[in-house]
Parts: C-alpha cells; sequence; structure tokens
C-alpha cells in the first residue's frame, strides 16, 4: 500500500498470521493504509513499547494487537498510548482462546482496550471497526462502511434465494 | 450538559444505571457531552432502531450500550449503524456477567463490537474509549486524556507511598 | 410441501443449513408443513423484523431461530413477535456453542425464548417442540407425535437385542 | 383460580417455590389458569410419573418444570408425554444455575424440553411461553399478550424519562 | 459369562457401547459377572424403571450407567433402587461432557450417584469401583482387586524404565 | 457410637466440618457406626497414607473424603487401598468447588474415586452411599435404606399439600 | 525488616494489598527480608520496568507479582528480568479470579511465571515459595521450611484431637 | 548427560513424554543436567514418595511434575518436601487441561506449587523456571538464560521481517 499507515496492526507471534490476515484484508477492501509486524509484549517489551510510543507521531490513528494464550499484547500497548487500541482474542491453546479473550477484555478501570470476537471473525471485524472510527472524521471512508454494509445484506438475500434451490434439491 | 452530545450510551434496562453511571461520570471528567437512555433490545426494538437510525444525523459519533444477561443490544445497536459501538457486559444474573460477555463479544464477522470488560471497570472505559475515538480528530480532547493517563500514574505512585506506611503500622 | 406454512425456520448464516435441516427433516417426518429462510440479526435486521412481523397473517404459528456465536437471531425475532419462538444454539466459535447458548437462553423477564440443546439434537428438538405446539389443537398431529415416541421406544429395544450379539462378539 | 387448570407447573422442591411463583404470577397476569404442585423426579419418581401420564386427560396443555442442581425433572416429565414441557434451571448449588441449566437444555434428539432462563427471569418467562402456546389457539389470550408487550414498550419510556430526572438530580 | 450377574450396566444410547465396553472389560477381568443393555431414560422410561424395580431381586448388587448431554440415566436408576448406582459421563456433545458430569455429579440430598471421570476412564473405573463395593464381601475379589493393583505399580515401572531408552534415543 | 466403625470419615481441613457432618449425620441416622478425623493429603501425608494402610484391618469397609480447593486427598486415599473410597468436593475458594470436583472426580483409569456433589448435599449422600455398599451385605440396613426413601418420598407429598394452602395464602 | 531484601513484591493496587499481605507474612514468618511496593503493569508500565530491571542490581533474587482482572503484571515482569517470577491471581471482578488465573498461568513458551491458586492461599504460597528458591543456597532457610512444615503436621493432629470433642459435643 | 542432576522431572504417564520431552529440550538447551522417570501419584504412592524423600539428598534442588487429568502428581510430591516443585498441567481429557491446571494450581495455604501453562509451552517454560531458581545461584547459567532471553527477541526480530515478504506475496 502507497498511502500513509493510518492503522498499525501487532502480532504476538507470526503463527498469528493466519489469523491477522483477517484484519488486513478488511482493512484493504476499505481502502485504509496500514501496517503489520510480529512484535511481543513478553519476548520483545522495549521493541513494542517503542512501537507504541512513536505510533501517533508516524501518523498511526489505530492499533491492533492480536494474540493467544495469556495475551497481554493489547494491555501492554493500551498502557503505552491514548490512541484507541482494538484486541483480537487468538484460540492459540488447550483453552480455545478463553484465556486470551480474558486476558484482553478483563483491562482495568483508566486503561481500555477494545475487544473483539475470538479467531477470523474478530481479526476482520478489528480491520472494520478500526475504519469506523476513521470514518467519524472521513465521509468517504463512511460510505464505503455503508457501501460494505449494504454488500452484506445483498449477500444474505442471495443466500436465502440459494437455500429455496437446496430444500429443494433435498426434497423438501 | 449544554454541548450538543457526541456520544450515545444507552441501557436495556434502569437498573443498570448504577453500572452506566461510570461512563457518564468519565465522559464528563473528560468534557465529552453525551446523551443517556433506556431502550431495550427486546422490548422497545422499534424505539431502539429508531434511536440508532437517527443517531448519526443528530450528531452522535460513538454508541455505548451497556446490558446484563442474553445482553443483545450492543449488537442490535451495531446492526443498525456504521458508527463505533462500545459493548459494556453487565453482571446482572447468576451466571455473574460471563453470559452478557460472550453474547457481546462473539459477534460475527462484519458487525463490530468493541467490547469493554464486566461491569464498572468497563462502564468507566467504555467511556475513556469512546473520547480516545473522538480524540483522533480534537488535540485538546487528545491533551486531557494524555493528562489523565498522567493523572493515574501519579495515583500509582501516592499509594506505592502509602503502602510504606500501611507495611510499617503492620509491623513489616 | 403443498400445504401452508405454519412453522417459519429462521437461521442466521447459510452455514448453519447442516444443522437446521434436522428442524426441517423432524417437521417433514411429523407432516408439519413449514418454510424456511437465510436471515441475520445483524447484517438484515429490518429484513429480520419485517419477515418476523408479517408471519402471524401469514399463518405461522410458530418461529424457530438457529444462530451461532452471539446468537441474538432468536431474541431480536421473539422481540418482535408474541408467537412461540423456539431456539438453537449452534457451535459455530472455538467456544463450542457456549457462547450462542447463553446468548440464547438468558433472555430477561418479558421476552421467552424457547431455547434446545446446541447443535444437531437441538435442532430435531426444536421441529419436534414446535409440532408439541400444534398439537395442542391438532388432534392428529398429537397422535403422530404419540406414533414417533413409540417408535423410538422400540429403536431402543432393537439396539439393546444388537447390543446383546454385540457383547457375545467381542467375547463377553 | 376456578377455571380449569391448562398449564401444570412442578417444583423439585419447595425450596424453589421463591422462584417458580414468579410463573404463577405471569400466568395470573394473563388470565391463564394453572396449576401447582412439588414433585421431585428422585425421590417421588412414581408420583411424577403419574402425575404427567394423567396430565393431558386432566386436560392440562402444557407442562413447566422448575429445579435446581441435577435438574432432571424436566426430561422426566417430559419423557412420559408429548405435550410442551418448559423447563426453569434454578441457582441452588455453588455452581449458580450452570448445572440446572446444562441439566436441562442438553435434551438429546428425540425429548424436546423448552429451556427458559436460569432463575426468576426464566420463571416468568415459562409462564408467558406456556400462554404463547395457548395462545396459538385463543386469540383473547394472544390480545392480552400483545397487550402485555405494549405496557412493557411503555414501561420502558417511562424509566427512559425517570433516568432524564435522575441524570439531573447526579449533576449530569 | 456364565455366572449370574452382579452388576447391571445400562447406557442411554448403543452410541457409548464404545466407552461402556471399558467397564464390561475391567470386571471381566476382575471375573465379575455382569449384564449390559440399552435403555433410555427419556425414551424408555418405563423399561428403564422396570429394569431397575427387578434388579434386586435378579441378584443384581450394583447397578452402572453411562450417559451423555443431559445425562439423567443415572439419577433416573437411583431414584427407583437403594442399590448403589455409579456413573459414568460421556463426552457427547459439543460440550465434550461437562454437561454429562454435572447433570450426573450435582444430585440433591437424599439420591446418591456415585460418579466417575468422563468418557473411557471412567468407564473402566466404574467397573472398579463396582468390584471394590462386592468385594467387601467377597475376599477373593478383594485378593484380584489387590494384585491387578500390583500389576499396575508393576506397569509403571516397565513404563520408567522403558522412558530411560527413549530418553538415551532422543539423546538426552 | 459404640460399635466398631464401618466407614472413616477424612477430611483435608477442621474447616470442612461443616459440610462433614453431614456425612455423620446422614451414617447416624441410618445407624452405621463410623469414625471421622482431620488428615491433610498435604500437610501430613504420613498420615493419611498410614491411616488408609491400616483401615481395612480395623474393620473399616468404606472410606470418605471431603476436601476443597486442589482436592487431592480422595485420590491419594484411593492410592493406598482397594476399599471403595467416596468423595465430598467442599466449595473452598473463589472457584466455588469447581476447583475440587475436577481435582476429585477426573481420576485416570485403574484408581476410582466415587464423587459426590460439592457440598452439603454431596456430603449427606456420601454417608447414604456409603450405607448402601454396606447394605449390599446387610439386609437391615438395605430396609432401613428402603425406610428413608419412603420416609422422603412422604415428606415430598407433605410439602406439595402445604403449597397448596400457600398458594391460597399468596392469592392464587 | 532490617536485612536488604531478597524477594520485591509488586502489586497492581493498593486495593490487593489484604491478599498479598499474605505473602509478607510468610515471608517474615521465615526471616526473609523483602520490599513491597505498588506498580500498574497498565498504569505505571515504565516505573514497573524499571523496577523490574533493576532488581537484581539491587539484591533481588526472586520477584512476585499479585493482580486481579486482566492480570498482566505478572507477566510484563518476567518480560523484563530472568529471575523467577512468582504469580498470585486476585479475585477482583464477577468472575472471581478466572480471569487472573488465565491471564497469569497462561504464559507463551520463553517467559515462565510460576502461578500460585487464586487468593489468600495463593499470596501465602508465594512467600513459601519464594523462600524455598532462596532456601536452595541458605541451608538455615531451608530447616526454618522444614520446621514450618512440621508444624504444619503438629496442627493437623492438634485439629484433629479437637475434631473429637467436637464430634462428642455434637452428640455422635 | 554426565554431570549428576539437578532437577528430577516426573510424569504420572509415558503418555506425558510428548509433552513433557519439551522441559529437558529446555534444560538441556541450558546446559542444567536433568533426571526424568515416570511415577504416578495412584499407581505408584510409594515410589513416588520416595522418589521426593530421597531427592535432596541425592542432589536434586528443583523437582518438576507433569500431569492430566485430576493432576495430584505436583502436589503429592511437594506434600512430601520442602524443595521447589514446578507442575505443568497435561491436557489428556476432554475437558482439555482444565481439570488438569485447577488440580495443580489451587494448592492450599503451606505447600506451594509452582503451576506453568497447560501444555507444551508450560513444559518448556517449567524447564526454564527451573534454571531460573538454580541461577540465583550460578551467575554462568544466569548469563545463559539471558542469552537465551535476547536470542528470543532477535527471533522475534527476524519473524517480523519475514512477515514483510509474506505480506508483500500476499497482495498487501
Amino acid at each position: 500500500m502507497s498511502d500513509k499507515p493510518l492503522v498499525g496492526i501487532l502480532m504476538g507471534s507470526d503463527n498469528d498470521y493466519a489469523i491477522m490476515v483477517e484484519t488486513a484484508k478488511a482493512l484493504k477492501e476499505l481502502d485504509v493504509p496500514f501496517e503489520m509486524t510480529v512484535s511481543s509484549a513478553h519476548r520483545t517489551p522495549a521493541r513494542t513499547a517503542e512501537y507504541v510510543r512513536s505510533a501517533r507521531d508516524r501518523g498511526l490513528q489505530v492499533l491492533i494487537a492480536g494474540a493467544g494464550a495469556a495475551a497481554h499484547l493489547a494491555g501492554v500497548v493500551a498502557a503505552e498510548t491514548t490512541l484507541p487500541v482494538i484486541a483480537v482474542p487468538i484460540d492459540a491453546t488447550s483453552l480455545k482462546g478463553l484465556d486470551a479473550l480474558l486476558a484482553m477484555v478483563q483491562m482495568p478501570a483508566g486503561i481500555p482496550v477494545a475487544t473483539m470476537a475470538i479467531g477470523k471473525a474478530g481479526a476482520r471485524n478489528a480491520g472494520i471497526f478500526a475504519a469506523q472510527i476513521l470514518a467519524t472524521r472521513d465521509a468517504s471512508l463512511a460510505e464505503r462502511l455503508e457501501r460494505q454494509r449494504r454488500k452484506m445484506a445483498e449477500g444474505v438475500l442471495e443466500k436465502a434465494e440459494k437455500l429455496q434451490k437446496r430444500l429443494a434439491e433435498d426434497g423438501f
């Protein structure tokens, strides 16, 4: 993407890419420039803190953090900035993402983290939600969001039609 | 508040006021004008939908929904707008808010809801997060958020000092 | 089916068809005419509301909603009608349907939703339960339900007999 | 109540009365004649089975079972009848009703039980849902249900108005 | 087995055989005569009740019930007898046996059910526990149980030895 | 009690007495001689092991262990004997007994522990279940258990009658 | 305490003092010098990082972190040091410490955190465990730990004796 | 390994080897001599107790116990020693390790067990944590731990670079 990134996406491990690529796709669909990197709350705390502290000056308006297990990344990011921080809990352990969800959503008063659903749905929604934040001052982006929403509704109608065929095929 | 509201706060029941007043306090501290009402996803669906559909035209930039039990309010609000929607799960049943949390955070792809912690911490953070969204285009608000953050840090230092006295009093 | 539908089945996504077809099969077995469509609480709220509001006039007596994740569909349907609404929670996320179950069953006082088991068992039971409702005024359907119940009991006896052979084969 | 009961309410223990009285209140508000008794799935299995087997002949159209802990009552009732059976899980142990909920809602295919929310909300909704079933053949009851629904909506409006006063009193 | 059965094993569905065969194996290893059948709490309540009521007269001393989902079988069995009843929760739904466990173990005061672990481990232990009950009056069986226990301990020693080889092979 | 104890009750802490006294009461009601002591799996492992190893020779036929938190007591007891061991999980931490339940019930294959409900209901049932084990060779005890069961059933009838009065008093 | 601290105790909020004082008591009982302060992972990330980075040079050998909710403190501390870090999850939200437990214990590979039980038991054990670490090179402390252990065992014996009196008083 | 072991690793079953080999690898990487064996809390309690009681005299400084299901091994080990005991909960049942986690972490006051994450991450961290304990008196090991930490950080940077290529390849 050529434009200067407005959204910074962090993931705790490159294993999380298969999930967090959904955030990238959502932002790309909405023409929101972004950047994406790997930075761990635990293995590279200094790098993570520096990334976040410099975020505003580099023009980033929203930060998104995806992580699994004891998912501290979003909280650690939020501790270093007052930019909006969005969290994507990832199903990376035998507890199926419940650990990551609670570790992200139960932030104490004062340091908000906006938590999305566990996994791909949450990753996609993180991208859309970042766009919704930016759209509060970008009428064109707001219109693209509205168009996307209408398209989703049309998709439901198409699926409803296909279902009628399927029901007939299945003998109902 | 005299200014035109930028944030609309909905709660599913007036029983939720004791929690959602924390959102109001947080917004007031940060000088963000808001409005607040009771509207139920289940008991007044039409009222809720109308409130949300007219929100943008009335100047609202962010919507916050607090609800307990099978907490559909935030999802129902998000279904009617592309404005950012923040959810506050409330501990209103014997399941202690876990029901409300899952009913809010596990939104399907396409319709994001930014979920905060269960209860008062989440309600306060919803207000701060709404301010963080608005601050992406309001440098003065961004500064107020930074000041609040610094004050929180100072509060920790004061508490750390008091702890030393308490330890001494307790004979350590 | 040629008869005028008495039961309307809604699912939030066409991905839910593999589960909700069990409802269709159960109703067909019991000769209860039904219709089935895709309509999302979040992606097509207006379509869902219209479907439900017109349901009674179109002759529908019972509505069934199947959905996964933050499964608001049944609650949203119940908010628009006083017809009986049956909910089928679907295992569609890493939380294995616990999210959908709690989002469906924990309805607040005033707006009931009759929740079935997660997944295929629940989908089949939704169909049977709809028939049980209709059978309160249809003696012939009541008899078909009784016959089905007796057949189930006979099925258990057959399985009990087969088990004896299997035990012998397995050397017990 | 003078009319012949249409709804039979069972509870596993008289300790459940404080919850199940909400079902009675809901039915009374809607002028639905009912009867209520204590019968345990475990302590009086024969009594429970006899009650259920004779229910249809005594004119009962819907059965409601409230129980806590390993709440088998609704399933045991449903095993003896094809009348619609509604379940109310009760918070009666340290697991806060999660045990009763799962023991009621996870019924195997073939024997449906319509589960409501844990506790008072569920008990009230059981009464309303029973009325919704009966209203499929009683236009007057259907109208009473609609009226109740409108009244609930009006109640929300009143609460919304009161909230404005409270906000003013609280200095917002 | 030629001897008169002392243990009766019930399972709610023939799908449970793959688990409950572990109970049969355990009893056979310990030379405890048993019988096994399919009988459902919900689909064949009368058959189940009759089986249990006649159990003592037919010489059965212990009953074992394996079931999944809303696993009422053990409770329903225990309601009809004062013989010891052992429960095996089976992982048969998306909730992985947690539903069956809670539906079995949380029995109300007065009607005990002795619950084992979810799945195969629990099924095997149900057989051993039944033998332990019978061994309170059968010194020879008590000795067989002791021998089995010693053999288990020897098995651990053998595995400990093999582990040393494996560690060496793996380069430690 | 003058008779030689047949049942040994262990509890991990004297804090558990308020729960485990229910076991004692149940055994006393049924005239089953028992003994009771405090012995911890963690604080007095040698004492616990010695108690269990000498149990059979001292005439004990059944052991009951009540414990909370990481409740290892029952498993540790079962590891030292082939006598039947019954477990009572106690709600002693913020996790409300779920920790104790899982730590007791999920025993590996080979070493059974018969787990009862969490808390007082489970403690009472442990006593009754121990009596059921002993009654397999004591016809008089078997009769006392039957009598207790009939009395429980009568108790339900009495409560059912009282409920009618209460309903009348409450205006139903 | 006059000696140079060997253990540093951090808590996320002064509200945690009532729990974390148990750590202090345990260390004092064992004559292990310690220091204690308030420092938040989220409100004072820089302070927390500086505290930890300087810990080794100031002579600290073990760090203990107590926190509730999305309890990131222990992980954040562990990210900045290779000293052993012990975590105490605190029950500070409606989820009763399950959130803090999972947020602490589920650390990713590479950055260990030694998690204790939720609440006071865990806080006391954190102090004892820190002493156990230090005792690997301090024979006198090792002896004090052994003495404490023996005293605990004696305490159980005393309680066992008192239980006999209580049983007699209660008529058993 | 030629050196005298400083760390003893116990696992409850040889099935746990696939997980616990991660502990061995971590210790080998850090040049910490260790030994590893199979010993069950339930099947070989005497062997386990003897192993632990002789541990200190044989030069072991830290013990690590990995187990699944009702994972008592770590607690049983900790009951026999005041050496530091580290626990690795293993996902060995349908409850996915939640049972093992709670059975290990919720130790009562007085007998600490340092619990790691469920599964491989926890097994690796157990090895590293044991090294951290030993490093409090071994400067060379402390330096090896620091080096490992730096290498992990470098690994994150490499992954961050690779991610940029992958993003380009994927068309972002």
